[in-house]
């Protein structure tokens, strides 16, 4: 038997909650709202250059779930839409910036992978070349989208700007791909393994909510809870991914599976079980953290349950 | 005879100007000043991640000329050294783009080079995906640099970063490169080769001299005769380079020549004789448009004849 389906990860009473029509409602029109932000912000393929805007749409419009916009935009509703607008910007930004990392994740020199969502990985279909300088397209787009939001004060976009860059860079998300290729494999103990989970995985979770926080101009106390609660979820989402592709068929998946066979996981060192108490140790920290920045946490709740009955990541 | 050698590229009364000791060690030490500034501006080798810093130094502190941020800074200086701090920090970030874009450029997928600037490319040194990794470092810390300048106001940093973004983006860099990979060998004409000198290399050093009116804090009319003054130097340099490319040997470039002998240049369209008119015509164009900005033109005139008596590109 399936241990996802013999147990589910969010089991902290989350079904009652997920399973409310009105929160479900709205997260699905959030998600198509961010969908439609971003088929806007990357120009249509019928534009010069047209091979390099194809390659770029590809890799962004391909179907993700929209985790990190969603949640920065979740954070700004929960202080009464204060900056939501902008909220919105910058959590594209980071669907962009995600975007690029699997671009480059995937290519051959990196985890040679082969399908991505259910299709070919994007440098299969343009090659290497044209995948490399989408995804440079599409990290500098997200620095475009922030820089250019006319209807925001400049100290907030530049505060945006700021966070972003912290990580996408040598504290953040390119030092965690450099660590899973040229390290992972000498690591032995579950404190390296979420150190990594939180470079490649948590730092951008971590700044989707706080650019949220930015755009609703929050204190520093509420952004600090802010933080915990987002890093938490991802540390609990990479985990819960190591655990499908430890379970899961490439079908089921939707992308290539048990590539990490030499790579030390919490599922590695724990077993499924020991994983999944660890993504649930960090859900309800998570749960916590949110209780403790004082925002409405409703709808932000709901949230943290769908992705986790869902479980595919994207 | 070497056509280079026989006729000056710049051969308009430049060197009379060139050998100006004062300008000359004007150059030199503001050269020194921005190496100086890069090498505080990406962290030591010495710390964690050891060797994506040590990637990141080895393209960045290579040994360029530094032309880009020198242009930038100069406009700041020629504008009674207004906002010339931030024109450092601004022409700092371009540096760090430029040799971002030589990381990729290089790559086997890309034009496959082996030495550059006297040296094994980045990639044959530390291999493909650290060279990845290290050029998108170097393209998100110019965006921090720029975002973290304290003493600016957050409108300047602001317009700083949408010119960085749109020097980069689809309307500039990635799509020359992608030009120069899928399209080039199919042009026929001197316009679409200016066209794709223009993305490849006028537009950073338009974007370098923007830059620097955006320091500043000059009027639209000045700005728009400073971005053509610059983007006649670029264009006149990107020709200057493929006369190089033609004559020079591996050695006296510093880098691979002759990489690209399907593609079509000014040389390949125009001969020898024919590039280094376009390069005159282009350096007359821009010392005409530095005099209509009103900018005070002695240290950028006499920074142009060392760009193009020296001729090596960096």
């Amino acid at each position: 038997m399936n241990p996802i389906q013999q147990r589910t990860i969010a089991d902290t009473g989350s079904q009652a909650r997920t399973n409310s029509p009105g929160a479900a409602k709205t997260l699905a029109s959030l998600r198509d709202e961010v969908e439609t932000q971003l088929d806007r912000m990357v120009t249509a393929r019928s534009e010069f250059p047209t091979n390099l805007h194809e390659v770029m749409r590809y890799s962004l419009l391909g179907g993700g779930k929209r985790i990190r916009a969603i949640l920065c935009v979740l954070v700004s509703e929960a202080a009464d839409n204060r900056g939501r607008a902008f909220a919105m910007k910058a959590g594209c930004a980071i669907e962009m910036v995600h975007a690029a990392s699997l671009i480059l994740d995937d290519l051959p020199c990196m985890d040679a992978a082969t399908t991505r969502r259910g299709r070919p990985t994007t440098h299969r279909k343009f090659g290497d070349a044209s995948s490399i300088l989408a995804a440079i397209g599409l990290l500098n787009r997200a620095y475009e989208v922030i820089a250019e939001c006319s209807a925001t004060q400049e100290r907030t976009k530049c505060e945006a700007i700021r966070a972003l860059t912290k990580a996408v860079g040598t504290e953040g998300m390119i030092t965690g791909q450099e660590m899973d290729l040229n390290e992972h494999n000498t690591f032995s103990d579950a404190a390296n393994v979420e150190r990594l989970n939180w470079l490649k995985t948590g730092v951008l979770f971590c700044t989707a909510a706080e650019m949220g926080s930015i755009s609703a101009g929050l204190d520093k106390k509420t952004t600090d809870a802010v933080r915990r609660f987002s890093t938490h979820i991802g540390l609990a989402f990479q985990t819960a991914d190591d655990v499908i592709d430890q379970q899961a068929t490439a079908v089921t998946a939707g992308k290539d599976v048990r590539q990490d066979t030499d790579k030390q996981t919490l599922v590695s060192i724990f077993g499924v079980d020991g994983a999944l108490q660890s993504c649930e140790e960090h859900l309800e920290l998570a749960r916590a953290a949110l209780l403790e920045s004082g925002l409405d946490g409703k709808v932000l709740n709901a949230f943290i349950d769908s992705i986790f009955a869902n479980r595919t990541r994207n």
